[in-house]
């Protein structure tokens, strides 16, 4: 059929346009030098994460796009206080001190600290095996590591993280003082990695401190305790929950020119942990997603469907953010067709991974070739976004793009995601490969 | 038949085991770190180059491999000398530093330095076009970027170093006094790059010293030109070429249990250039190279063919390592039936750019799915190595380690080429997806 044939035939062209526009003439790396340097860290409920809120804001009307807009959204607020502080007292009056951060939602310890001995394990099952005798006011040290034969670090991470998310809420139920958690780094390095940890139903009062210790840390703990089982572990920190405050989705909009009701979503998330700048999570996921809609005014292409913008709110520590979108969404009947997210690091893309029928997933699939130029190879079935995944229907596509993962629990929630890890040509390659299957997509009819 | 398919059984068990071997009992980084930060830099004819002769020689045999031994070859010595240094003389008095290192194989400028009006040009064509009476007397600044839009970073490479490599020649031959070379990095940073040049068949008093400036320079020294064409540049260094010295490649090998006669070679260079310590080019390929060997001993798999490592000595400004052991290869009637270099960067591998038959290249295509858990796409007809290049014959098997090449101009020949550039787990991926390669190649029949 001729009108295919030609339609056929832009595609390489208009994919070759966006990959140049990226590279040749980007936007990701100075939008994301402004988020890091000029705003930097930005957890739910700050002030920075209202100065990001403020800036996405400016930046997106600056685009010339249909509409962009705020959406009120209530976020919790936590906050690192003004000190944290480990050490391990191997003999009496003899400490060495280790790099410890709080994880985030974590309760503070009493002002002057707790001091306990220490009993380390590698998951629940081990902990639940000593009984409460052994554990009670104790610290727990998980120290299971990641797995690092896992070929992507994710797999490795899912397999680590529940010492993080619910260490504490185990530990305090079996009578333990606080937590000590081995970060979630494939690295041995002296950097704490936070995240988000949940106390479950337990009341108030039954919770207890919880900590991330840093790889050599974690490793010298482990050492020392094998050399004295006795020894006296230290941690203070007054990290404190606040009330929920006011904060924003901020989303932006090209209004669909053949199927304005058929709605195309990129996004990653605003907001970041505090402790670094959060260049590679999510800083890379916001500006890849802006640029994505930069991309298609520049090449002058109006995509037929809606495409929008949403820089997310909360993700870390509520995802609460996702949750109001979804929820204006379904209250407002909007159809949302596709939906990508890049929360995955600003590294080299390797591809997609993809949740949608086993038919979409098929032709996405075939679309293989038009990617091969770029290096471009990964179109798996698995999971989203965090972000996104709530707007899953029976038949709609949710992606997530998937750069190269090696590096990036490295940086992960640390003191070292910072603009500094972020390499041009990659961050912008990723814009490219989503902006390229948003095209794809919306070429297509699915 | 059912030898065969027990044969096919045990491929993907011996690719998970290499795989696990490299990652979690690898011997690539500790040896990385020593040859990047105990012997550092190490161009050929060097004290440091020596050294890691001996060290490679140290370690092969403690790896209890069936022959260990030393290749003599003779090698260029040249020095970069005490020191390197240039301005902009914006105007009479007023100067701007800007970062340069000499070209390795550079004569040096008179001890005064020379002082001249700049040229700018784009490529040769430019050169010739602007006649002799515009260049002569001046220096000439070799100014073309490398591509950004292309995706293979080696690409824009390919497109850039004639500058480099005969820019010194051409401008010689028009009366020029001095190059001044943009380096070859797409990033804009303070490094100048170095890298080999020659003089063709120029005598040695026509001959006229060349010198990189870092990109950030480049850029400056061009938008000064723009504001005053009559500025001069300073350019003063005392590299120098001495008489060859005695060098090594060295070299160990497994040998066949079946096909003794049959070699497979893996393989990188030994040398570096003198600025950084040479991690990524090519320590990298060095340990990695290495370490294909010691996975094979360690799993217990005794190869088929006589499996060779070779650490080439002098690949970055004479390729006489390469020379040398090509011409006993031939001299001994050595059957190499494949060889694969590592030269590319420390990177996370993609795959292999392989030069063979187009029946051998489809076969080897055919076992992209052993390598699709391990996340190695690419396997694409192309060029091999320099250093194995030589070994070429009508229907034998030279590839090349295909690792990310997004970020190795960044450090490529320049003083930040250093350890701390190096990711754990991309180089033990690295070396893995080799041992991978060599262990298909010998359980296969090409």
């Amino acid at each position: 059929m001729a009108t295919s044939l030609v339609a056929q035939e832009q595609i390489e062209p208009t994919l070759k346009k966006i990959y140049q526009t990226a590279l040749l003439d980007g936007q990701t790396y100075p939008w994301l030098a402004h988020l890091s340097n000029q705003i930097g860290g930005r957890l739910s409920g700050s002030l920075n994460a209202q100065r990001a809120v403020e800036w996405g804001k400016e930046e997106l009307d600056a685009l010339g796009l249909d509409k962009v807009w705020l959406q009120p959204v209530m976020v919790p607020k936590w906050i690192r206080g003004t000190f944290e502080y480990a050490n391990i007292e191997t003999s009496p009056g003899n400490t060495i001190n280790v790099p410890v951060c709080a994880l985030g939602g974590s309760i503070s310890t009493p002002l002057t600290g707790i001091r306990a001995e220490v009993v380390e394990v590698q998951d629940f099952e081990e902990l639940k095996a000593l009984g409460e005798e052994q554990v009670k006011g104790k610290i727990v040290f998980y120290n299971r590591p990641m797995q690092a034969d896992l070929i992507n670090t994710f797999s490795a991470y899912s397999g680590c993280v529940d010492q993080r998310f619910s260490g504490a809420e185990e530990a305090a139920r079996m009578g333990a003082v606080g937590v000590v958690v081995r970060s979630m780094n494939l690295r041995l390095d002296d950097y704490p990695h936070t995240g988000s940890m949940s106390y479950g139903d337990l009341s108030l009062r039954e919770r207890i401190p919880a900590a991330a210790i840093s790889t050599n840390g974690a490793e010298l703990l482990s050492s020392m305790l094998a050399l004295n089982p006795k020894l006296k572990f230290y941690l203070k920190q007054n990290c404190k929950n606040l009330p929920d405050v006011q904060s924003y989705n901020v989303i932006g909009e090209i209004t669909g020119s053949t199927y304005p009701e058929e709605i195309m979503v990129v996004g990653g998330h605003l907001d970041s942990w505090d402790l670094g700048d959060g260049s590679h999570d999510d800083g890379a996921g916001i500006v890849q997603s802006m640029e994505v809609l930069r991309i298609m005014k520049k090449i002058n292409y109006c995509p037929k469907r809606t495409l929008r913008v949403v820089l997310y709110m909360n993700e870390e520590n509520g995802q609460r953010g996702a949750a109001k979108y979804t929820e204006l969404a379904q209250k407002n009947n909007e159809n949302h067709v596709f939906a990508l997210e890049s929360d995955a690091g600003g590294f080299t893309p390797r591809g997609f991974s993809i949740d949608t029928t086993e038919e979409k997933l098929k032709t996405i699939q075939s679309w293989a070739p038009y990617f091969e130029p770029y290096l471009v190879h990964l179109f798996v079935k698995g999971g989203s976004g965090a972000d996104i995944a709530p707007l899953k229907t029976a038949d709609n596509v949710l992606a997530g793009l998937r750069p190269d993962s090696q590096r990036y629990f490295d940086f992960h929630h640390a003191a070292n995601d910072t603009f500094d890890a972020i390499n041009k040509r990659e961050l912008e390659l990723g814009a490219a490969t989503m902006a390229s299957m948003v095209f794809l997509m919306d070429h297509f009819k699915l």
